[in-house]
């Protein structure tokens, strides 16, 4: 392997930067090696993964038999699988995320909290459970170890949600990058990351509040992240402490102990969507990484001749995420009946039964090409679950929202992008043709929720370096110097007490009180030198 | 003016950049102004003020007609110079310094704390008084505010240690960036800026403090924050709002809040120096902007010739900063005996007397081109007074260093480099020849010093983006988006006792409080049903 450290580059010399940019493949060879992440997760990792792959690194990545979306058969991909041979079947998998999707599609909002935390422990159990069988796959397999250990990989990247990269990279003794979205309230990004966050004005991830709070939303909030912190506590790091423990041979605490190492936490947001609010060194925001120009689209294509006759109401733009695959017939036929009311062309991506009352206008494909779309001059609104890709890419290329949230972050990031005033929401559950209705042609005519979405998009795109970049740049800088030490903050030696000076305000508290009693005994006994004995020593 | 947005540029089109970088000068020209900061502050943010004069802008700084280091009279500068009449001589400014130096290098280390403080209190005083008198010419000058009010600046830069700039944004209707170093507790970041600094890790600044505090240095620290936010309260913040209140005809609290509405904080260090620390988004650590490749030296100048006759033992560089002119004799003979007793040459920028126990391996100059010698390869260690500008020349190079620390930020200074193993500290006022020769020979000889110096260079080194380019990127931003508002923390929004959530815990506390009164209450009654009336309802 041979590294090159990058000249410091900028607008001043950009022949240095061609220079450089040029030696690239060439100079740069890394071993990176990846602890599987699925779903949407998977698809923002994916391209990162695939550039780091055009610039010449070797990307090995280890993926589960039964995984959601990531095609390990591909004979085409870029990367080297090792296929982990877990116990569950793709079967069992298929009906645990439909479980979930399920509940908190139909069923949640029926529910009182007490109920719907009851089913996201026994959620949690279930994917615990498949998160520790996939592991044991690799630790209790010392021929996969030994031939892992042999490949000496530079650098393991992980989603700290799939836990049990920390572990890979404790046992290659390799250094280990983070590529983040969020945590119930923020929990692992504080307690493990020690990322700031102030109740008051960071909103608890999950919540769909912002950063400007009432006092009975920061009351809530306040109590939420006590909340999450005890759910953390008790369903995950308890959990996963013996686990950890059982492998490493060492002490309790292991999990958010192995979590703090994390070398550089790559958070998938950025200023455009974030409210601001205090972060590390060692946390680099690159939202949009996935994010590029549209290409244009086929000509002879059905979608091309859509849009084509749209006119000059142009097109609206509609998915519910790579997850869902069909909707209640009520619901589709409410959301079908909506769009059927408005002069635009809607291309709606949607697997399930075609809705009786689907209009002239709505066009239904199984797969759209999303970024392509959201880029074409015509498009007018995009109508979104508020999955952080697909709203990335809506910030990308300016274009306004209806949010439909439903699950995870899904309410956060409406949330954000209505306080940022480049959407409008809808309830899922609750949601009428008319709210639908009324919700999109708010977005279309009000002129400034396009203002405020090319806002976002002037944002997103007036970086010093654009995302992808800056993240590759920090996967290279850990292999380059085999870590980042320097951005690691103290405050991963203190226990909870000292972080938050509990122990300093109980001493400065002691000796307070300890001189008001004894002023206090002096004024009873009526005269400071009744206190001194002869000696002038303090006597009781 | 016309601006004109960067495309995202990177390494993988590295054309982009180079077509972006040579339409710089033509498409970008936008209108500075400068709130002027004098001494080293000046020299650091005049080399920002060259590259934005080399990158098309227009530069004007306001500069008291007495001040340190500007000179306002050089024909050949940059620079569009407004000089504001001041009503203090140069000769008060001088002798103002002059006791301020005096006071810290010969007579604080004899007196009391209090006796510091109070000294402290008188020096603030005379300065602000100054510095109200320069604000005084600008804003009771109708026709200047007409005449940079017609200029229609884009941005204005200041300092918020140099008072006043904050207020002239404010007049001229303009947003402005801060260039800044530190103030006494980091008083002036947390409180204006909303600096999140946790007092169990985060120093405060001028403390000599570390990241990894025992518990009594955390005492220490925590205590300092107390005393120094009071400090800034009544000596420093009250001092100032009336004045701003009568020029703005505002309430109170009006400096606090100019302060806060700095669109970016450029901060004069990075993480090869700081400790790893929580920061905000419109924080942007460009620490080291001021540093270049050293240049060769003139072959026929007597600096050349006593490198060259240095041989294999090389050479060490001397300053006590730009600030600090001449020492005691008693001083200066220590200093001089201790480094004739070394093999290497010594290049000692000195305008004092010269000392009866110079020894021939040392020369000393007015003036020295300190880049260009601490980049020269036979440079073998730094002795420095811990200045930031020097510091960073020789992080820059890779160069040990000895540090004799004297005031300001100089201990704080040092105590980082000493923390990080690239420089042994030498106390001012109790260093004996000894002391000095041993540290010398320390750095010199034991190797680990030139590694972790190399360490901290590299990190220096290896950015996405050189400090100098993204300190004129987020001044560009500005100007283009006509402020920053989107990184901007709602912190500012709020009290200080609603940051720290004081008012939730004071009503969860009320709450708890008086259901455990009632419990007690009904516990106290024997029987809970007593508590309850006939009705059901809860009776006293």
């Amino acid at each position: 392997m041979a590294f090159k450290a990058p000249s410091m580059l900028g607008p001043k010399f950009p022949w240095l930067l061609w220079a450089y940019a040029c030696c690239c493949s060439i100079s740069f060879c890394g071993r990176v090696v990846v602890w599987p992440t699925d779903a949407s997760h998977w698809i923002n990792v994916k391209v990162l993964l695939q550039e780091l792959v055009l610039r010449g690194h070797e990307v090995t990545v280890l993926v589960p038999s039964s995984n959601l979306l990531i095609n390990y058969q591909d004979t085409s991909s870029p990367f080297t699988f090792e296929v982990l041979q877990v116990p569950f079947s793709q079967e069992t998998l298929d009906a645990s995320m439909e479980d979930f999707l399920n509940f908190w599609m139909n069923e949640a909002s029926n529910l009182f909290p007490w109920e719907i935390m009851w089913t996201m422990k026994e959620q949690l159990e279930v994917f615990t459970n498949m998160s520790k069988q996939t592991c044991d796959t690799l630790v209790m397999n010392s021929h996969l170890i030994a031939k892992l250990q042999q490949a000496k990989f530079d650098v393991l990247i992980a989603d700290p949600l799939s836990v049990g990269g920390e572990l890979v990279a404790e046992i290659l003794e390799i250094p280990f990058i983070y590529s983040f979205r969020f945590s119930d309230g923020n929990v692992v990004e504080r307690l493990c990351g020690g990322l700031p966050s102030p109740p008051s004005y960071v909103p608890a991830s999950t919540m769909g509040l912002t950063h400007q709070m009432s006092f009975m939303e920061r009351l809530q909030n306040f109590l939420f992240y006590i909340f999450t912190d005890l759910f953390f506590v008790k369903f995950w790091r308890d959990e996963w402490d013996g686990y950890y423990s059982n492998v490493l041979g060492k002490a309790a605490e292991i999990l958010q102990r192995q979590l703090a190492t994390s070398e550089i936490w790559l958070i998938r947001t950025y200023w455009d969507f974030e409210f601001p609010r205090p972060f590390l060194p060692n946390f680099e925001f690159v939202g949009g990484l996935h994010c590029q120009p549209a290409k244009p689209l086929p000509k002879v294509s059905q979608l091309h001749s859509a849009i084509g006759c749209s006119g000059e109401h142009g097109i609206i733009v509609f998915t519910l995420g790579s997850m869902v695959y069909n909707l209640s017939d009520e619901k589709s036929n409410v959301i079908a009946k909506a769009l059927s009311q408005l002069p635009q062309k809607v291309l709606w991506r949607y697997k399930g039964k075609k809705p009786e009352t689907l209009g002239s206008n709505t066009k239904i494909y199984d797969w759209i090409p999303q970024n392509d779309l959201l880029g074409h001059p015509l498009t007018k609104a995009f109508i979104t679950h508020g999955g952080t890709n697909g709203l990335y890419e809506a910030i990308y290329h300016g274009i306004p929202m209806v949010g439909i949230p439903m699950f995870a972050d899904q309410h956060d990031n409406i949330a954000h992008m209505v306080a940022k005033g480049a959407a409008v929401q809808v309830d899922f559950n609750t949601m009428k043709t008319q709210d639908l209705a009324d919700a999109l042609n708010t977005v279309i005519y009000n002129s400034t929720y396009k203002e405020n979405a090319l806002k976002l998009s002037k944002i997103q795109h007036d970086q010093p370096v654009k995302p992808l970049d800056r993240a590759v740049f920090w996967i290279e800088f850990v292999m380059r110097h085999k870590g980042a030490k320097h951005l690691r903050p103290a405050a991963h030696h203190l226990t909870w007490y000292q972080y938050h000076s509990l122990d300093v305000l109980a001493f400065l508290f002691t000796c307070t009180a300890t001189i008001v009693f004894i002023l206090f005994k002096c004024s009873a006994s009526g005269n400071y030198t009744d206190c001194l004995g002869a000696n002038g020593r303090l006597e009781s």
